[in-house]
């Protein structure tokens, strides 16, 4: 097969480049052979799984050798897609946008730097997963809990600079941490906040600085490889109990997000709500095929039959509470009051000291135990894939209603299941739509990627932009943020010329393009 | 006098742009008469107050006219200095750093915008003070609380951008804020986060968006002019409680600092603990000469006789509880607890429920009252000005006492008392070291100067940057960050250059230059 590449880049540069590497990083850790190339796939793009292949692969072992790397393919101007664990999936996994992109796969810097106990914090590199950090903390008796996003294989850092959430107390990965150190594409290091100071010893305690803040330019961005990050941990909690509202009608999904949102306003619930609908759940517990063989989506009385079987309810609220055994009985016994107007509602709680095990898979998700439960979803239809439609909305229960609808009617016509969660902060939820489809079926991956097209648009039009995306739509999300003749587009745009002026970090990343793709019609 | 000027700009530049602003703003709105331009000189520089002095300044009163004005600007490359109500005092006050640079003063721009009850925020314009908010929600029945710094009378916005910090629930103003909309260089208008969607609905209400975040750029920065922004209320809580622990002996700071950062870290306690030393209550509450006429720091018999008969501690914190009746009475039971450890201390509670009126300084500050109680400081001394030097620590004991056993001792040296209060976040403090001067004694004024030089040297000595500084020392402090030889200050430069390549707003903010100077050795 011939080797796509991207462009301005021949295939001799980009054999030197490989070569340059493995001077740097050692013979097995750079390749381009194609079995290395593809080993970088989106296992889930709904599509030909060589749309994003790889050019090629190096592996640095540590920041030197980053920064040997990156000075080398800028002086090439070679690019790379820096990746840490390469489980960014739903949204492309371990694969680059531009096909031929070298895959700066940083799995080897996998070291727990620091974790402190009084000040509540961890400093890793990009290759420590949670699964890693959390086997470290079990290891060295650290009494700290982590915040864990759905599987557990991730990286801590990977997840931060997406500004993934996770289901723990100090949810927001990217909002609950500091100590930033990033290669920029020239190699030169930079610290951010606190820790541009030579010898300061705040660097990993908080977003703060001199001068203008620029942790966030380093999210979801093209703009520089993140080396280091210090994640917030939460001291293990006296009494944990995870609470539970299941919601048998349907209609229940206003009165949920209207009542629970007083509890987030003021931080009686301080991990996020999230509601999730019948079929999300029935995705972890079941597969369809056990309720269902016909076509398109399951049908009303099906839906009912899952949920009398599993217990479920249509509506499925989880949260968290934390702290001493008063504070969390008056904090449950507050919510139950305020849901008890909610027809139809079973409520569930389920309490933990420490020393206790916790077995129950949400429960674990928010006590910071990483796992894979959630995994079983790709199996809901066989063979599966996912990539998840992920919008942001006002935590209104009209709001939530609106975009529900919107989304489901469009799935189900497309003729899938529609399987989704709110994921509620303060003011502002994110609905992840899982869309799975079977990866052996070419129609079914066709009319994904076309309902995708059509989700982004007209929920774009109601004024619901997502948060992150999958490779193939970065440029039609990017897009929809549409103010001002894409302001917030070419603004990011600038920063790119100016930060990295060869456009060799992650091009199209975002929608963010190099000047050479821009002038190229991109 | 003769017009001092900025870089490359003629006096017939200026009086052409002044020209220019005046038919946009209308006549009485822009001016660079000398009588206008001296309003704006720092009245409390610890100098010559001609030292910043304006060139002049224009006023308009929408965005528009904003955008209208920085086009003329860039056009001309004439230096403006964005300004919200201009009372960034021991900080530079309304004062542009560069003399000569004209003023962009926002206070026309003072629209309370939209208030929302059920997602509880704050849309403000520039101009906007605590004291208007505050009385807007009052007149319009909202009941929901601000988070006000020390005194009233500053911009939200402009509080905000500077990442000031609060007495209340979401104490620092930046990080519990969305919808951030700048006038960049160019005129162009730019909506960050979600704002960035045309028609988009979460704007307001989360620190989100799609690609890399920008908010962050746009606080202590020169990149472009804030126009908007939305700040998180909190949700009057059924009861308040306002906490107060005096420790009498001066080696009561470490425990105090170990003992309450738990209760920071598992957020028994969410606004930030204050521990004022016992000299900067004194000068809320009194002047030095009641208690001593003598030069020279107080001594510590005297300093004996102000704590015995003000009723203080050497040591004094502050916090507030906020919730039901139950978890705040709670919270207090197991604070209280804790705190009994720590030898010679009296502890007090004040406790408010809705509709109870606020009388008590510190309490108001925790419950969102804007006032001007500390302003008192000034008069410490007689005709005062204060500057404050502000670094942050790791929140603990030993860090605490290194960094103000090191302050102290330098302040005494300099002849000046020590007033000072750690801003305790969880994992961090910052330790405002209020240095109060009389204005009309030049060789204290040298002295002071003198003394914050060696402050920022010896801080960042032992790893103490500060988050915030005066005009005066914003190029001495930005090169205190100074890890990888300057590479944070280098990086701010090189997106400075990006973004606003005529070097228009305010030249020199936080030790960021235009070009320009640089190739003058700035």
């Amino acid at each position: 097969m011939k080797l796509p590449l991207p462009l301005g880049v021949s295939e001799r540069t980009l054999e030197r480049a490989i070569g340059e590497f493995k001077k740097i990083v050692g013979e097995q850790w750079a390749s381009s052979t194609q079995v290395d190339r593809e080993s970088y796939n989106d296992a889930y793009n709904p599509g030909d799984p060589l749309e994003f292949v790889a050019g090629g692969f190096v592996a640095p072992a540590s920041v030197e050798e980053v920064q040997a790397v990156v000075k080398i393919a800028n002086r090439l101007r070679v690019p790379y897609w820096p990746m840490s664990t390469g489980k960014n999936l739903a949204y492309g996994g371990a694969a680059p946008l531009v096909p031929g992109t070298l895959v700066l796969d940083l799995k080897r810097m996998n070291q727990v730097l620091e974790v402190n106990d009084d000040l509540a914090y961890a400093l890793v590199e990009p290759g420590v997963s949670f699964f890693d950090l959390f086997r470290y903390l079990k290891e060295n008796g650290h009494k700290l809990w982590m915040s864990v996003p759905g599987p557990g294989w991730g990286s801590i850092i990977g997840n931060g600079v997406e500004r993934g959430i996770g289901y723990g107390y100090f949810d927001d990965q990217f909002a609950n941490s500091a100590g930033m150190e990033i290669i920029l594409p020239d190699g030169e290091m930079l610290r951010a906040g606190m820790g541009a100071m030579a010898n300061g010893n705040s660097g990993s305690l908080i977003q703060a600085g001199f001068g203008p803040l620029v942790e966030g330019l380093f999210t979801q961005s093209n703009y520089g490889v993140v080396t280091k990050m210090a994640r917030y941990l939460y001291p293990e909690p006296q009494t944990y109990m995870s609470c539970e509202i299941n919601c048998r009608s349907d209609a229940g999904l206003e009165m949920l997000v209207e009542t629970l949102r007083p509890f987030k306003m003021d931080e009686t619930i301080r991990n996020p709500v999230v509601i999730s609908n019948l079929e999300l759940i029935a995705s972890f517990l079941s597969v369809r095929s056990q309720w269902y063989q016909g076509d398109g989506p399951m049908p009303e009385d099906r839906l009912a039959i899952v949920q009398e079987k599993l217990a479920l309810g249509r509506w499925n609220a989880s949260f968290g509470l934390f702290g001493n055994e008063e504070k969390v009985n008056d904090s449950w016994a507050r919510i139950k009051q305020a849901v008890a107007v909610i027809k139809d509602t079973e409520l569930h709680e389920r309490v933990y000291h420490p020393g206790d095990e916790i077995l129950h898979p949400r429960d674990q998700s928010q006590a910071g135990v990483p796992s894979l439960n959630e995994f079983g979803l790709v199996n809901w239809m066989g063979s599966g894939g996912h990539i998840d439609f992920s919008p942001v909305g006002p935590m209104t229960g009209k709001n939530a209603r609106e975009l529900y609808r919107l989304i489901r009617r469009r799935v189900h016509e497309y003729g899938f299941d529609h399987l989704c969660g709110f994921y509620c902060q303060s003011r502002a939820f994110r609905l992840i739509n899982t869309l799975v489809f079977r990866k052996d079926d070419k129609s079914e991956m066709k009319k994904v990627r076309e309902l995708f097209s059509v989700l982004i648009r007209e929920s774009a039009a109601l004024g619901y932009g997502e948060y992150r995306t999958h490779l193939a739509y970065m440029d039609s999300v990017a897009r929809s943020y549409d103010f001002n003749n894409n302001a917030m587009l070419r603004f990011q745009q600038t920063l790119k010329d100016a930060i990295d002026p060869n456009g060799v970090v992650a091009p199209g990343k975002s929608g963010i393009w190099p000047r050479s793709y821009r002038e190229q019609g991109k």
